[in-house]
């Protein structure tokens, strides 16, 4: 039995606390500074307001100003913030983490540099602040929707960070037998595989979104085109791995299950779909206001970073005609119109 | 502007004759010897009984007692078999097709050997009959549903054959606005990319079935056991390639694209489902009795060849935990119990 705190009450973080429980730990659930309503309403309700199955008997539910508290003695640390809370997370929270204590954290996202790298969170945080480079940093890939690890669905992640036994001991706290851990050393691989399918579930969504604009909102599902884009998809993951020096096929299953959950669970198919209908993105996001569209931001990262890599000679714009369609919607406010012929190659 | 044979009327072959016929080529469908009321009913009513679509103005339908007429001043023929038809259209059709015209198959499938090979139908083809080997034999790969094809969803495609200039002139012929296709002499890597997806897709479609038997029949659609499934479904058809000699991206992107449209626009799906709520393959293959289910020929022939080169000592069976599962519902009539535990890796 082993004390977990989670810090972030939204939705990833809280379904976490299911495993967590069900496995038998202590497990205290720490809302962030924007988290005081969720907080006292699941402490009401024994249940988040986003879920609509209860918590496990037993959670201890804290407000940020009881960190302290939900601290004391804990032998593992889940971070839980979206990715605009990474700031706050690398300022804040990760110094304040005794040294002996590791860190899992489920933020998915990269962060471009102006050279056109692209850094993992658990990197950013180390830049951030001297002292968390003595926080043993681990993080969660893979295919997973909250609601449906809360239902018990089976699922597949990754647990990756630089020491396998640290890795070894949290997946002991939270293996459950719906949810499946698979370890890695190779933190850049995951994390970047799992950040990188944002701005390709968008490009899925887009073939909803034009199939709806050209035959009527209530049209069937066409699957033709969205499987195109999600082959093109695939391969231009793969050579981004590749550029990430991580183009290992089980990074790339695992990024290729995050984009395929990302397709059919997550807000992203939502904002590509109206994209695809014709809106442009501002009118897009104001449509879907309130809605975390953490997706959008990785995808700019990643398009700028490749548009860079490409100026340095580094990268080959043409592998990703994809990718840079999306750029050019999101950020230059381009009509949708994807490149179909520009999929199409020819192999002697 | 060409004249274009398809022979066999089913869904696939039928809708071919759209993309050929708008290009302004002379189109003449052939019915099988099972097609004759297919054939009678297209003549009569301008569609194919299959489709809610007509077809387009001035093809031209035959019955298979007219093939010769069919065949007279042909440019290019297209066979439009199902694999149940494989044997007669190498026997009957393919040494009666004139030298010089090429041919572009559409049939999906590999065919297993004692010795744990998998040939494509056009090796076996040429194996069958000494003048196969004359024929300029080219295939058809990638994700496109016929009913969908004849909706002009954007699909794209990749035409494999051994003459890169035959390649280019059938797609001088076949390519419109919405039929995009690439071009490979790599015929193993796309027909095997192709057929490998049947059993894989069949595995996705199970988790939908234990899921429903779990939690009701019109239970919400659960996504991260599909994702899951569908990531080590990637990673096993990766190396089923190399197997082939065949592990190039462009193959393993066909063979992915094919996979999530099989997934969501087969017949495939609904026996993955049946086989999921927990029928045996005997009580699922009679509710879908009439529904022709290749896939499952297919699947069962690949995890044979596996298990031989297993014996064989030339692949781990370990590799394969999916496939192997796949292949103990199909031919030992298990029951479905997905191995999750075993997609997990550990790389240090």
């Amino acid at each position: 039995m082993a004390i977990v705190t989670i810090i972030g009450s939204g939705m990833m973080g809280s379904a976490l606390a299911f495993p967590a429980r069900e496995n038998g730990n202590i497990v205290r659930l720490v809302g962030s500074p924007l988290d005081d309503d969720i907080i006292d309403f699941c402490r009401k309700n024994k249940r988040h307001p986003k879920f609509n199955r209860e918590f496990p008997d037993g959670i201890e539910y804290y407000q940020i100003s009881e960190l302290n508290s939900a601290l004391c003695g804990s032998d593992l640390v889940i971070g839980g913030v979206s990715s605009f809370g990474v700031e706050w997370f690398g300022k804040n929270i990760l110094p304040v983490i005794p040294r002996n204590v590791p860190v899992l954290t489920v933020t998915k996202g990269l962060m471009d540099t102006r050279d056109g790298k692209l850094l993992t969170y658990p990197e950013l945080w180390q830049k951030m602040d001297e002292r968390n480079r003595n926080v043993s940093l681990n993080a969660v890939g893979g295919p997973c929707t909250s609601y449906e690890l809360v239902q018990h669905d089976h699922t597949e992640v990754a647990f990756c960070g630089k020491d396998m036994e640290v890795l070894e001991m949290i997946r002991n706290i939270m293996e459950t037998d719906y949810y499946h851990i698979s370890l890695s050393t190779d933190v850049t691989g995951i994390e970047s595989a799992v950040a990188l399918k944002n701005a390709y579930a968008l490009a899925v969504a887009l073939t909803i979104g034009v199939n709806q604009k050209e035959r009527g909102i209530d049209s069937e599902l066409h699957f033709n085109s969205q499987a195109a884009v999600f082959g093109q998809s695939m391969k231009e993951m793969k050579m981004l791995l590749d550029i990430q020096g991580a183009g290992g096929l089980d990074n790339l299953a695992v990024g290729v299950g995050d984009l395929y959950v990302t397709v059919y669970g997550g807000r992203t198919r939502q904002i590509g779909i109206l994209l695809g209908r014709g809106l442009n993105i501002d009118e897009a996001t104001e449509k879907l206001e309130g809605v975390t569209l953490e997706s959008l931001v990785v995808a700019e990262r990643v398009g700028r970073a490749v548009k860079c890599l490409s100026e340095r000679g580094l990268a080959d714009l043409g592998n990703f005609p994809l990718l840079m369609h999306v750029y050019s919607i999101l950020v230059e406010r381009s009509a949708v119109c994807i490149p179909w012929d520009s999929f199409r190659f020819k192999n002697v």
